[in-house]
């Protein structure tokens, strides 16, 4: 029940109906006991750092999450941020400190390798390579890379933008070769679909290389559907597959973390 | 459950903690099955102007209510106010129309009125003594005199307050004898306290004229305790009480109202 002791959460995005992570975190909350409420903002990118501003001034407000379309612009408007936020350029959460002070982070990669940890899948030290060079393919690059694979090849149609991605990886994380081209599905131990190919029914697959086999692991960012053309083809061709949604579980978590509501705390 | 869809409502104060409005906003919200969520906002008195703006930026916000120590600065914040609000010097619920434009109201009085009909006490035509003359005293003062009583006594420690108020109702109610002065509290139809004594244990009486008796009404605005001192005493005398807690049942149907949640609507 919200009390007037209920710390507050909120999620902005814009628009907002769509949303389920009022649901989730709320869940999340209640499974810990902890006495938070997530609510939904709605605003406006015009209006985004005036609400950003506000929060500073709301003693009670213990964080925020955040969605499209402002992870990009919410990076600046944080007072520090942590891990790869400011490589990736995006942040997803807000921690409110109690003197006001908003510490961004970017959780949205951690999430997908925390899911596929959770499934008994290290990544350490394999060959991977992720489709996509957009904003979650960011966050994936290098959460792989912080992670600790071997090597990560960058595919995307717009060859610069995957070139970009890969030179600010290497960048940060200098032992992992990262490098963009073509997929060379067969020489990889892991496979990454970040596009949103897949996404509408009808889509093509995200790569034209689909020599997968067994011994070989593709995993989709894609949460629904949750069996997308490539995990299909993937599984035809005895790769293991590994679903979207695990990773939605697991960024809650890690959401809630950066917040400041872990289950010792709650 | 909160989710996307869900409509943003909020209570400012500070402090916070001991406000009560979100679980009974919630609970009155889930009894007309409407789809909104009433949130606490701790802010402090030099960041309402900020906070308040803020909420015009909020698209799915759909009101506040105002409780200590904001309800008489935040009446110039509002764009427009309804009823006696300017006339009172306070507001307590704001609605954000969908343009994005904050309407000011201040309910507490009138709350207090329909917690006398529930009752079913009418007050018009009765003479009445109102003991006190701050914010909730001006705000019954008001309602009262909206409500028809034929006379208004105010009773203050501090005369120039109370005559300040009768002046105010005066010219806002022609048709009401409003005066400042002793309670005469024979001759009174109504007496009400609005003043704060009685909340704390070992109060005196907020009035040293206690001349009581059956066929009178004497109401309290206090909710806690349920039996204050003058309920005491007139009870004794014979006088039928009113307590203050039907008071606030009323408000929260009313603020609702206010918010445009009505159970037609829901």
């Amino acid at each position: 029940m919200i009390t007037g002791h209920t710390k507050l959460y909120g999620i902005v995005a814009h628009p907002i109906a769509h949303v389920k992570t009022p649901e989730e975190m709320n869940n999340h909350f209640a499974s810990l006991g902890y006495d938070g409420v997530l609510v939904p903002f709605h605003v406006q990118p015009e209006n985004l750092a005036t609400f950003i501003d506000t929060l500073r001034r709301i003693e009670n407000f213990g964080g925020l999450i955040v969605t499209v379309p402002h992870k990009t612009a919410i990076l600046e408007l944080c007072d520090s941020v942590v891990g790869d936020a400011a490589a990736i350029g995006a942040v997803n959460t807000i921690r409110r400190d109690p003197d006001g002070s908003l510490v961004g982070a970017m959780l949205d990669g951690k999430g997908f390798v925390r899911g596929l940890e959770a499934s008994a899948i290290d990544v350490r030290g394999m060959k991977s390579c992720l489709l996509g060079a957009g904003g979650a393919a960011s966050a994936i690059a290098f959460a792989l890379a912080e992670a600790g694979v071997n090597s990560l090849r960058i595919v995307n149609r717009s060859a610069g933008k995957a070139e970009d991605l890969a030179r600010r990886v290497a960048e940060h994380y200098p032992n992992v070769k990262a490098s963009a081209g073509a997929p060379e599905t067969a020489s990889q131990d892991l496979v990454v679909n970040a596009t949103s190919l897949g996404l509408r029914d009808g889509d093509p697959l995200p790569l034209e290389d689909t020599a997968f086999h067994s011994g070989q692991i593709v995993a989709e960012a894609i949460m629904e559907p949750e069996v997308t053309p490539i995990l299909a083809t993937a599984r035809e061709k005895g790769a293991l597959i590994h679903f979207g949604r695990p990773m939605l579980r697991q960024q809650i978590r890690l959401m809630a973390e950066h917040m400041g509501v872990t289950p010792a705390k709650a």
